[in-house]
């Protein structure tokens, strides 16, 4: 079961071709999407009226589609409009659209009450859309439930240890065991309206970033991470000159002071089904700070830290499956995850969804959630 | 659950060779077919009733099968004649036969009750025995229950859907967008005693059949396809003289005239397990009317349709699989296939096999059978 | 469910190099292996107590053992001694280590009580220690359940057909249809403490054993062969002059006979989940009787047998797995089976494991197991 007045991301604006129908799996629901003549973007249920034949195996004609089983014809709105051979046509043939936008490159899609669907909504990935960034972009298959990737976004505490070869590979002559930055960590979360937010300054020797000043480590690092239901993670790193920090009492970086480096991330975390979820992901250094191959260099391990994670999480998901129902253990780094799997119940209790098939644990009383640990830190 | 007291195309008779044992799947039971020393075609439970072991994996001795896992032998009515060193035999080891027959190429078997078991109502497929025909067979197996895919051959409205670019390919020049002939569409069917018959004449511009007559299409095509329990395929089309329709009155072509050409197709749908099923398929245009390269032309384009069922089906099964049951909508070229599964009802009733089972849906309300209808068109 | 107090062969000593981190399924349970710094053999669930991950992921750090997602770490008795950025560390973080003792060439897990591990209670697999054999090895993984792998080798009659041409070849001109020797067969099985032995002198024309003696079948052949809980087969062939038997009164041989060949066989069947099983199995033949060419010649016809096993059963466990629950039939071959899988009730139920599920059918009453036949027996 899963959430569903809200928007999810469907896939990349790119994606979607004129003259193509594309099936998507999401929240459980298979879609088509196609675009209009006018090149606006429509979805409907994957799924013909008539015999469940998929939709995404018909054809476009102008903006309707006819299902290539039988020939029912639909309009962009799921009215039916001709079954082959037939004068009258049921009320029963026909589909309720769903509501789409088109927004910072992503496309997004509202799975409940259309008369909800709200795009002003849609959370401000704009940092996607920003001009001079050398953007790149990806996504990844997970074989598990979206809330366990959804948990290793919200607790970045894990790159010292899953990715210690990856993103948090130590220069050469640096000592391995070194202590963590938890800056980003879960434990370090604190509720914002739609979900959880990570913000710090590291000042000085501040560790290893993604993307490290060009000045070599002599500035103030600024991070801050949203991480949004349902699945949305929207992050920025920059480097200030040493001191911005304390000028600015560390809080907001002041709008006047040009960072030296300037790096943003976009992620988006959509399930599929109850077992498979689509991770969407972009990162975006500002064309000034790094080369078309440094760019590539600090993908190509970015790629390799989500290769990590997922084969890990795909582990984890299996000793679930395997494994009768008990609770699982509370540390600190838990508390940002832990806030969000509430919100996320609220809003699915809100809703009418149930809430205990939310964690990817066999019943309600296996999750991690310590409604007093979440509340004595709110 | 399947049909029981009913004969289901077990495969072609040359796939049981002299020697071997033969393994099969049929309505949910495993067989074991081999041929007796005088050649005639046996059948046995494919499961020991010591440890069951499949007796496919056994040793023929004589008309004799003997396990091979502890060596337990049977004699070809299923009686254990040998239990290695042992002197007693337990009357609970023996093996039910199931009733077998040859009859147009085809091996049957019947399921049910033995007693019941008669060959002459195997249903006429007599049109695979003609000489002087381009016989070809082939096969296929469905991923997909077996209602499915009898859905689809009661309904050939599909064709001009599904097979656009196969059967019903235009040739160069026409136009794309033309009218369907529904005449052998699912509206059309009528009930038959042991199922749903698509009869007529199509007159003048007939569009494109399978087989176009040499003459160039002058002529009037008369087409006649029998549905029958448990889910066979008859048809013959064939090409008169124009003018033959109204002479014979649109009845049945005069056995006097000459068709211009005439093919024929027998096609048997059988179910091995509750998602997957064997479909035979065979055609055999008269040698008079085509060479061997046309011949070999018709049945590529045939094979190629095909695999877009088997796509399709496939692809609508899974849909139906994941999504929660509720009802189909009805058009009216469901008439044939409602038709038929509510005869499949009557008979699975009558012999107390649960008829909500029979639908490859999740509900017995999830069917498209709609009696009102049905019921008004008998 | 798994019988639990007992002791399982999780594997060959080699296979745990030091360093390592070896993830092993035992009895439906994720198990991690690793070698402390003194060399001894450690196990702890292969599951971190905080979010699930496997703890085979991880990294060792001396004795310690540290999970890799979030950095929380272990020493080797499980107790909690670090986690990240935290100050405090709860109890619940804490992993049970399982009982673990190498002996005999094998890895031993106690998936119970560890109060009831006795080491003491390991079977006696020394004929594996013995020196100046050519001893060989080897593992398979079947897709059945251990229960249908156990009754395979608590029935040996089964050699002489599944294996009938590889362990049961007849040699050249040799007539193939000849009477097997049951000596061996589950017919022939008596009880002992913890299992099922099989004892036997096969004089004269003894049939064709997998070591014969190289004096070209002129002896005595002795073997006896114990299958113990929860799946240990310990077996020797050993032939004297002709005469031995009749003169020990066909007893065990005195122990001042020197015999002329001897080979010892030890094997073992581990659980990993309800429908996988790892088949441990050993050969090992004196120095004195074969070559290394010869011992290499026996071994791959032993490893084609031990195939035709794993092919036979995991084709019976479909069978059993796709037919509905019904009592299987007796034949007096069950003996040994039985007798084993009464034991093996016994001593799941004394320690609460429901009985039910042990045999691979699917519902208590689909057992071979005959009370009857089995106590007069005893
Ligand atoms: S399933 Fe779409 S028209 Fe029949
Ligand atoms: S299973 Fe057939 S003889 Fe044992
Ligand atoms: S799962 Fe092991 S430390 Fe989090």
């Amino acid at each position: 079961m899963f959430l569903k007045n809200i928007w999810y991301v469907a896939g990349w604006t790119t994606e979607f071709d004129a003259g193509d129908l594309a099936g998507r799996m999401i929240a459980g629901e298979p879609v088509v999407f196609f675009r209009k003549q006018d090149g606006t973007l429509n979805a409907l249920p994957d799924r013909c009226p008539h015999r469940w034949a998929p939709l995404s195996k018909g054809r476009l004609e102008g903006d309707d589609l006819r299902c290539m089983y039988h020939g029912v014809k639909f309009d962009a709105d799921g009215n039916c409009v001709e079954v082959p051979a037939q004068e009258k046509v049921s009320p029963q043939l026909c589909l309720q659209p769903y509501p789409v936008a088109e927004k910072h490159q992503w496309a997004w899609i509202w799975m409940g009450d259309p008369a909800m669907a709200d795009p002003s909504t849609i959370p401000d990935c704009s940092y996607m859309d920003a001009p001079a960034r050398r953007f790149k972009t990806g996504q990844l298959d997970y074989k598990a439930h979206h809330a366990l990737v959804s948990d290793n976004l919200l607790d970045l505490s894990h790159v010292a240890f899953l990715h210690e070869k990856t993103l948090a590979a130590p220069p050469e002559g640096e000592p391995e065991d070194k202590k963590t930055g938890q800056s980003v960590g879960g434990a370090a979360g604190t509720r914002i309206e739609t979900g959880v937010r990570y913000e710090n300054w590291r000042v000085g020797d501040f560790g290893r970033a993604v993307v490290q000043a060009k000045s070599g480590g002599t500035g103030d690092v600024w991070s801050r991470l949203d991480y949004v239901v349902p699945g949305i993670f929207i992050s920025r790193v920059a480097t200030y000159p040493a001191g911005t920090a304390e000028k600015c009492d560390f809080g907001t970086p002041p709008a006047d002071v040009e960072p030296l480096s300037d790096n943003i991330s976009c992620q988006a975390v959509t399930p599929m089904t109850e077992r498979t979820t689509r991770y969407f992901f972009s990162s975006g250094p500002r064309k000034a700070d790094v080369t078309d191959e440094e760019a590539d260099g600090m993908w190509k391990v970015a790629s390799a830290a989500f290769d990590e994670d997922l084969d890990m999480i795909e582990a984890q998901q299996k000793i679930i499956d395997n494994h009768p129902a008990n609770r699982m253990a509370w540390i600190d780094a838990d508390k940002g995850p832990a806030m969000f799997r509430q919100l996320m119940a609220e809003l699915m209790r809100k809703e009418g969804t149930p809430v205990e098939a939310f964690p990817p644990n066999r019943s309600a009383s296996d999750t991690v959630a310590r409604p007093d640990v979440v509340e004595a830190a709110e």
